[in-house]
């Protein structure tokens, strides 16, 4: 019970001192001079959302990425498209209609030419049991979709002067609005730029990593058959455990929201997430550690695109922070 | 005992992830691009020496300050001169001669003429029951000192572009060889310019706050009587308790060390602070919240002259976690 006090203590300091109590995340009108980035954000450890950064980007500025364009610009492209039944990929979900016990699922992966995935993606909005989503998180923007290197930039100029390196990936997505991302950290300084549609993102700050409670699933994949269009959710052999986030902020039902409010009480009863809305044409900074859930909605033809930068994180003394507070209670 | 394990855990990652597991403090060439000490040491808060950073100030380049030139410029100057009967102020000291209580002793402060002052200081180095000190953290160097500011800078350059203001403070430390500063820290980011004579530095960071020992001790204050040369020792009235750090790292006898040993077993055990010596020239980063225990050399004059600049820190993340850190344990 003290242990639970001090964390409290904890999650309401970190607002106090640095990031503000109203779940707000800062808005600048403008790109920040590298120092002012470094010391304000980057530091600290506090995100913001920077309006006009890339508004010079030919992507934008000619609003040039139709589907019309990209089709024709990426028509020899392959790319790696993301199919699974609900749009919910790398989430948990139950291992099989019978059981209850959740697995992590990763979603199936099909290559083929960029036309074929972009249809799909918008064909896909429907639902009907398949979502589609062209994404690959492995720097997959410079080696899947090179034509379009010369319609924005690869890097984030005072991101990059500020932190001292080029990106490690860079990561294009295109999706419908049935695609979400699942909570969850990633170990990089992450600029994340949006070129068509809006995403919204629900923030949570290292420093609350008890209310997300991390436990070890088993992993899976989802395999489509384009035969019976059906999907089948197969655990990994050998078995492994990925541990993840268990909190699901949007359950689809109250039922549902019922059982995750008595199963993660402190995700429900603390602090609100920081919440925000990135539109096109604005880049969210979403600091290393940050625990983060991505919807989307979709422009007037169908898709969100964003494009997001991930830069190394320096492994320093709030690191070190983190793993020992992740080692107790 | 599970706790325990976590906190040496937290002692030796912030070593290998950051800090380094050697005991030694990093030592720059140059003064570094304010982009990259804010990068490479304000953010993470790891400690560094730089060398050649003041030698362009005239009290260096022209070997300016002897003492007859410092008495002449500052004949008409008041100072604040810090007396102790053993060169340890803001330090723990027995109660009285009859108790083994300790009590946060303070020094006996006499304003006088500067000459008189750098007398006391330098006829102070043979002991005999009275050491002299002069300086006062309260940005003395500006209010006491101010015919010598053409000599030096009143802010160091790089660092004021780096974290965005000018000093808080800029206080003028000195002494011989018999003053200590014992452990404490400081809310402040720390440029600490040494200008004649040598200052060792022990350093613990932030982390290692269990290691320190902090207890409530009843303040207290010496008072010096010309007339008998003696002190006497006298609790505040109203009583009141500051928080301040239990451990000695240089116990006078094989005694007390055993003693120390034994009372403080997570400073003994642990891994070794950090040591370092910053020589006449040189100027030491001693990052927010850092631990620092200091002892002098004197120069062939008979002292060491010191000028430290106090910039506001940022109150963030590791401010928060930090605090977290402290409460539990």
């Amino acid at each position: 019970m003290e242990e639970e006090e001090a964390l409290r203590g904890l999650w309401e300091e970190v607002r106090e001192v640095s990031l503000g109590t109203t779940p707000a995340v800062e808005r600048l009108q403008c790109p920040p001079y590298p120092l002012d980035f470094l010391r304000h954000f980057v530091s600290p450890n506090r995100p913001c959302i920077i309006s006009n950064a890339i508004s010079h980007w030919p992507a934008l500025s000619h609003n040039r990425w139709t589907n019309d364009y990209l089709s024709n610009a990426l028509r020899h492209s392959t790319v790696s498209l993301h199919l699974t039944p609900s749009g919910r990929a790398d989430a948990l979900a139950p291992i099989s209609s019978s059981s209850s016990d959740l697995c992590f699922a990763s979603s199936h992966v099909e290559r083929m030419l960029f036309p074929d995935a972009l249809s799909h993606v918008i064909a896909s909005s429907n639902g009907g049991g398949l979502v589609a989503y062209a994404q690959e998180q492995n720097n997959c923007f410079i080696s899947e979709y090179s034509p379009l290197v010369t319609d924005v930039e690869t890097h984030i100029p005072w991101a990059t002067e500020a932190l001292g390196c080029l990106p490690e990936a860079v990561n294009l997505w295109i999706g419908n609005h049935l695609s979400h991302t699942s909570f969850h950290k990633d170990h990089y300084e992450n600029l994340y730029a949006v070129l068509s549609g809006e995403k919204h993102f629900l923030l949570l700050p290292p420093t609350d990593v008890h209310r997300m409670y991390i436990r070890d699933y088993p992993s899976a994949r989802y395999h489509y058959s384009k035969e019976s269009g059906e999907f089948t959710l197969k655990l990994d052999e050998p078995l492994r455990y990925v541990p993840w986030c268990s909190v699901d902020p949007y359950p689809t039902t109250d039922c549902l929201r019922q059982e995750q409010i008595s199963l993660y009480p402190r995700y429900y009863n603390g602090p609100e997430p920081f919440s925000c809305t990135v539109k096109a044409g604005e880049v969210l900074y979403l600091p290393s550690m940050w625990f983060h859930h991505v919807r989307q909605t979709p422009d007037s033809e169908g898709r969100t695109i964003a494009i997001n930068y991930w830069y190394d994180m320096q492994f320093d003394i709030k690191y070190a922070y983190f793993n020992f507070l992740q080692s107790i209670g």
